[in-house]
């Protein structure tokens, strides 16, 4: 599969990364000075945090060119992606560009976050909106909006987003609609000096934005609403809620002294830190946040556990594929000692998953660690590419033995023998495992 | 310590929790039916999700008293808190009351979400603005609005929280005006059909949210901003972003049909699980993301850490005293092997910073394990107490040999032998650590 990438900047980098990291051919066309050196930074970025979201490895990387036209970016392209500046005239003759050139069967998508399918099309172009957040090499969300999304959507989802089908057009789509209230609101304190661009910061992170990230708004306010439901807290708190509403709803004057002010404080607030920095810190946040979410299989965490499932599993005598994440180092700046048990545990659990070894719910047995012995043998660091090599030492009766190898492109990082017991659920004792099971399971590798 | 709490709702109930949970007495006044269940619901809820947060134990709780009368609850108090309905007579009814009897030097606070220090204290009283958020147990923004809140501000720090000190009086402080606008938003979206409820939490929640729980508006917006600037980005996208600024600015009619439409909405959305089970959901998803962010020394993260540095350290022979969060079980139910290793790596670092051997920044020299072996001998489960007793076996040259016995109130769940070598850091070498460390090693316990 190739996608073309139409505008290189941040949006179409991480067009291009979530593209080429998940195995497709990409085809880059960005006429700016210094596109390239912008484009290869993005990359960087993308290549150190997605593989850190999954327990299995992504697949081989897609073959990346820097096309020197617009129709040579296009053709034989099965997505087409337009991430070029807001305007529409510029959008209206990139997009009838790619239309001529595209093959019938592409998809052909703009990142606008204004513009609806009928502006964009009013020159003839046949796109539809597909419009990303930043950094869109890790955030899931896609809002799709077009006469015809559905395959797009089943793309989107093989890449690991979320694709958000609206039903309607409307001018900034869903969720940039939400931002510009509040920036709207935020750009009227700042200016009226009722607080900084640092405290309004600190309301967000430090109250409802951890809110956010899980439930959105409207399942929030469903817990608040109590045991009455939501319709009682929406009766009860709606006038006492409309009556801030009805104040200062005119729109800020965005005037030099006002962007002045802002970066001031932005700058008292954050200046300290390169942008670098500070995309590595929000990188970091997100695989963490994303990965915490996943093992809940909450929110975002259920499209990176639906996206790793489609992944390849590990094979032969292989049980575990899959880079560190950041999360997983400690003070001594590698990974700490404790996660090489869980690393070891994820051997054990892929083992028994293909020897039809794992119990599902309600099969009233399963295996239970009971001893557990780790050799170090070298440090393994954030965004190591580790495989574990199982091999069955002993399943018979109640035991099952396994010896684990850890290593980094074949030098030793670190092994582990581990002696699991089969349990009866209920009463949490041993007993003798079928010798079905027990067979398949020294067949492993 | 005591704290007067005057109505127990979920707010009043959440900062019962706070305080209670941080070892202060608290006593609650509220005339409701049903307010003691109510309140031990959400008293279970932080008993259950609290301790979760911290790597080292709560202190124990201080003594709960349901007050028969406002004054019996008030006298005595260091600290009074009024979470009544918004209705500002009320307000000034209790508050009034509350003056009357608190102490010169207790602090009277009002949760109002709506309400300036001005309207509160029309009356008479001498009440500052504590506006929290829900849940009150988990979430640690407070804002803080008087004329004097130093005071309160520090007491909040040692509860854990974050008291956000807001120079300026305004309806709605800072948080609920962005929640009003993004509200005004999604009112107008869900009202006219373009996005129904569940639409618009998965645009939260798959997109800015994430964001918005790490960093808030303003630094993630520098970043889009690039090399340039934040005062280039704005300048650059103010334009396209006014633009949509100027319509839909009227507020929607909150009238029986919409209240009908989000209900029914929401009901699809979410209905399926008890408020019970959606509030277990926040709890743990929060959990997980704030000790993310701790990890990482970010955000909330930031708080859970300093609060956490103000618990006792184990003492003795301990080196390990916590609950086991709900983010360590496994698809068994009960805390997964892998965390096993990393609480005997937090038991070995707490030996080593009690003697004087934890390296610093720059030191040259660290304690890698080189061998750990840990037997299995009971369950363990979320939420449960653990403690860590930890015996130096041998310090002496290279050689550090830990044994580590884990338990619940005194009945063995694992133990653990260690070997760890001291290293050179820059040749990544064995070598002998100093005598001196050594036998502070041996003196451990």
């Amino acid at each position: 599969m190739k996608a073309a990438i139409l505008g290189g900047g941040v949006i179409g980098g991480g067009w291009a990364a979530r593209f080429l990291l998940n195995g497709w051919d990409v085809a880059v066309f960005d006429p700016a000075p210094g596109a390239a050196a912008a484009l290869s930074e993005v990359l960087d970025g993308a290549r150190r945090a997605l593989p850190m979201l999954y327990d299995r490895a992504l697949p081989v990387e897609g073959r990346l060119q820097v096309a020197a036209t617009l129709e040579a970016a296009v053709s034989g392209a099965d997505w087409v992606q337009e991430s070029v500046p807001e305007r529409l005239a510029l959008k209206h003759e990139v997009l009838g560009a790619a239309c001529r050139v595209a093959k019938d069967a592409a998809v052909v998508a703009s990142s606008t976050s204004g513009f609806k399918p009928s502006d964009l099309n009013a020159a003839g172009a046949r796109a539809i909106v597909a419009h990303p957040f930043n950094p869109v090499y890790l955030l899931p969300l896609v809002e799709l909006v077009g006469p015809d999304t559905a395959r797009a959507a089943e793309i989107l989802r093989e890449l690991g987003m979320f694709p958000l089908e609206i039903g309607a057009e409307i001018d900034a789509h869903i969720a940039d609609r939400l931002l510009e209230a509040v920036w709207r609101e935020a750009l009227w304190l700042v200016r009226d000096g009722i607080a900084t661009t640092a405290q309004i910061d600190e309301a967000i992170r430090m109250g409802f934005g951890l809110r956010w990230a899980q439930m959105g708004l409207f399942e929030t306010y469903r817990i608040a609403g109590g045991p009455a439901g939501i319709a009682h807290f929406l009766r009860q708190f709606g006038p006492a809620l409309k009556w801030p509403w009805t104040r200062l709803m005119d729109v800020p004057e965005l005037d030099a002294a006002l962007v002045d002010r802002i970066a001031t404080q932005s700058d008292a607030q954050s200046g300290h830190l390169s942008l670098r920095e500070l995309e590595r810190r929000r990188d970091d946040a997100l695989v963490t946040i994303l990965r915490g979410l996943r093992r809940r299989g909450q929110g975002a965490g259920e499209v990176v556990a639906a996206h790793e499932a489609r992944l390849p599993a590990p094979e032969g005598g292989l049980s575990v594929r899959r880079r560190v994440p950041v999360t997983w180092t400690d003070w001594n700046g590698h990974m700490n000692e404790g996660r090489y048990g869980q690393v070891f545990s994820d051997a054990a659990d892929a083992v028994m998953a293909r020897c039809g070894a794992m119990p599902g719910d309600g099969d009233g047995w399963s295996f239970f660690t009971v001893e557990t012995t780790i050799r170090y043998l070298a440090e393994t660091h954030a965004g190591d590419p580790i495989e574990v090599a199982t091999e069955v030492v002993e399943a018979a009766g109640k035991k099952l033995r396994l010896r684990h190898r850890m290593t980094r492109e074949g030098s030793p990082l670190a092994e582990c023998d581990q002696l699991l017991l089969h349990v009866e659920l209920d009463t949490r004792r041993s007993a003798p495992m079928p010798e079905a099971m027990a067979a398949r399971l020294r067949d492993f590798g």
